[in-house]
């Protein structure tokens, strides 16, 4: 990193965009500094709201998170967008239209979009993700929407470190239920029923109600506000009940007023075991490590190779 | 688990479906035991080819799957089928259908279809993925097929622990681009365009082999052979071409027949790293250990707290 830490913490604070930047691509790569930066920005943060959005591809994320964007400066709010991953596997191309339409806002200083595909980030991707909504965090805006793709474990894990996750869907066979199965049920604070005018929007509407009667109490208890999400009907393309979505979106973060602190403990906690473990893993893999891994299973007989016993011997090794 | 792993191994080395279906069992939900089953059976492996089957949902994965099962077992050899979460979000359904159509085979004892959606394993499905086609392996299958959906990275480390890696895709805009990003490129040693009546799969045929002449050399070193993925069109649904298809296939396993043990190796050295990463993460967060972090947060003040550097703290801490 050419700039010092510190230079691009106050850099960031004072809102320079260039800066801005410049400090997304140290996190987004883990550049020299990048843990330093995050550091350094970390005690101004906790101001932002932060949305995740997430769904299938295709559900038209990007075209309500569009539509978010415009609600939000509508009534006068400074927006971010961090969109995880574009270049994700089999959108269909939808993706880059809409984030040109975006780009259209550059004229815009209230809004800032970034796509992140950070694959080498130490604590993986919702580090870099949650390092990259820091870095908005403390630039001061007010909300920062982060979208994702709901599909792999990973990808719901970013979805998971938002205030407010909203999970998009749209009224095609079984849709409702693969998100049961995809771990999204979990995660959700608002459910968004996009294509309202599908034949089968109501009907999806009811399935999703009557699936989160069903959650266990153990997985109720995972919702901050241990309510059930709410789902709402949009159109995005149409632009159809934006204001319904927000109403959602803001009840949700009403409710979490009392326990902000509580969550951000929670959420910090979290993060730091992932950093502890990409931490571990880096020094632990150390080159003689490695070495003596590769000669321990080059020079064992074949029929004596058992994987787990390797493995619980290879963790007794001192370095 | 009701058996002894002993028992087990010894069940599923004399073929008895009742007790591989156990042995999946216990591998997919990491039951006490199953590392010990893994173990014992390990050196029984090494014998089977294995195929991993990955794309974007909707490339046809099952219903390829499917006629390959009929080509193999045309041609004598028995198959078993490793599913990956066939729960992943938004197939659209249309796995399920397939997985009826392969349940047909229940007369077939040389035909095995299992499923796994492990999220709790040691290691991760990765390892899950692997350990089931151990348990193949050892029974005595000459083939398994791996089909995972190939979004995000998990699903793409499980195609990867295959011999042969064939990724699906269809003819539809930007899919070639899509599979490049994703990483598909990567870990392909047969490409497959399914969907082969479709106009643009001439075009995109062309566009995946201009690609592979852009690959750079450090990711050609990637493929075990050392060539460029062959690519092949298809039409799963009339079963056109299926010939071609394991032709290059079969093409792509002898030209591992020389460096087999090596793979295997390689293989395993991998795995290793994966489940002492695993041993590491359980046995390092004892309940202390997450109270004392916990802890830490909570009294920290909040212009105190900074995420790496906690991180750094909490690995010095000893037990």
């Amino acid at each position: 990193m050419p700039d010092s830490a510190l230079d691009l913490a106050s850099g960031v604070r004072s809102r320079q965009r260039r800066t801005i930047a410049r400090a997304l691509t140290a996190v987004e790569n883990a550049l020299p500094g990048a843990a330093d930066l995050v550091d350094a920005l970390y005690p101004d943060t906790g101001r932002a709201w932060r949305i995740g959005i997430t769904g299938p591809p295709g559900a038209g994320k990007s075209t309500l998170t569009d539509r978010l964007v415009s609600a939000l400066r509508a009534r006068g709010q400074t927006v971010a967008v961090v969109a995880v991953d574009p270049s994700s596997p089999f959108t269909g191309g939808a993706l880059l239209g809409d984030r040109v339409r975006l780009a259209d806002r550059v004229e815009d200083d209230g809004v800032f979009v970034r796509s992140l595909a950070a694959r080498g980030a130490l604590g993986g991707l919702a580090e870099a993700a949650e390092a990259a909504c820091d870095v908005f965090d403390a630039a001061g805006f007010d909300v920062v929407l982060l979208e994702t793709v709901g599909v792999g474990q990973g990808e719901i894990d970013v979805a998971d470190t938002a205030d407010t996750t909203l999970v998009v869907l749209v009224p095609e066979s079984g849709d409702a239920v693969q998100a049961m199965k995809a771990g999204l049920m979990e995660v959700a604070d608002v459910f968004c029923v996009n294509k309202a005018d599908h034949p089968e929007a109501g009907a999806m509407v009811r399935a999703l109600r009557q699936m989160m009667h069903l959650r266990a109490p153990a997985a109720q208890a995972v919702g901050a506000s241990g309510e059930n999400p709410t789902v709402v009907k949009t159109s995005a393309l149409n632009g159809e009940n934006i204001d319904g979505l927000m109403g959602a979106l803001d009840a949700h973060r009403s409710r979490l007023e009392s326990e902000w602190d509580a969550l951000r403990e929670e959420r910090l906690r979290r993060r730091v075991r992932r950093l502890v473990e990409g931490l571990w893993r880096e020094t632990f893999w150390s080159g003689e490590r490695r070495q003596r891994l590769a000669a321990a299973v080059h020079e064992m007989d074949s029929a004596a190779r058992a994987p787990h016993a390797l493995a619980a011997r290879v963790l007794d090794i001192q370095p």
